[in-house]
């Protein structure tokens, strides 16, 4: 199964490609981020995300999509900016088909590392060695996102494991 | 000049479509609301509101859209999702060539009843005698879109008569 992770924002978003076999192989297909200029009206800004990620998906095929939930108690103003991206992420994914999965950041975490409230710096060193890569990942947007579909990983296998006749259900 | 109000959101965008002649006739065109069911998935809630708003710009074709900016002190878990569908509804303006204009609720009220702190029910009275209807349009969200679209026929009114050749932009 192919999943393709995505740390939704607007300036970056940062995507993560993995193939996961059935069982715990974990294989790295593609990572980085779609960027969109500061200076640009959000409108074009979005229309540029949907673009980017309509490409994408054509280009690699992804049976699932990965994305974070988003939960703010911090700065609203940014909350409110990446949740106008995330809105076109999902638009994106229902209409090329791609079956949407949410984890919250403790579920990716737990995962990822197995507790709920690890640093952000285990959840990247762990996900650099499951996908065995020589560095963590850049951006940090790409590293969340390779994490993410990581998680997804983990959650479908541990389904499968539960009730091998299990689908993973949106 | 015709004018596509727009108040976002993701059980009920409100939409309202005025024209606006030079100087200062209003024409109520068409108003309403697109709903879609609490019970969707959030990513197929998007995908209905882009149809359903791409089949409304092809039928009416405006010139411009009107739409609200988003300020929030109160629930930020319904500005979240508000913002999903704000995402949404600026994609799609851009993807079909509507040039998007955005005003905050004090904006409207001022350009409705003359008075940025006007009282809700003040500029839905307003939004009524300025249209010549009989009555407040009904749900809420759309008589919100049609001060939207008045709001915007307002601000371009005022831009020509300081200088006849300002031409809006985005």
């Amino acid at each position: 199964m192919r999943i393709l992770g995505i740390d939704p924002g607007i300036a970056t978003v940062g995507f993560g490609i993995v193939d996961s076999e059935r069982g715990s192989a974990l294989h790295m297909v593609q990572y980085g981020a779609i960027l969109t200029e500061a200076g640009l009206p959000l409108a074009t800004r979005l229309f540029q995300i949907n673009h980017d990620l309509e490409e994408l998906i054509c280009r690699f095929h992804p049976d699932a999509m990965s994305v974070e939930e988003l939960f703010f108690n911090t700065n609203i103003t940014t909350g409110i900016a990446v949740a106008h991206g995330r809105g076109i992420i999902l638009y994106t994914a229902e209409k090329l088909g791609v079956p949407i999965f949410e984890y919250t950041p403790s579920q990716v975490k737990q995962a990822v590392v197995g507790y709920g409230k690890a640093e952000k710096r285990q959840v990247m060193d762990m996900t650099r060695r499951l996908l065995k890569l020589r560095t963590v990942p850049r951006p940090d947007d790409a590293a969340d996102a390779l994490a993410l579909a990581i998680c997804h990983a983990r959650s479908t296998t541990s389904l499968l494991k539960q009730n091998p006749q299990a689908k993973p259900t949106v």
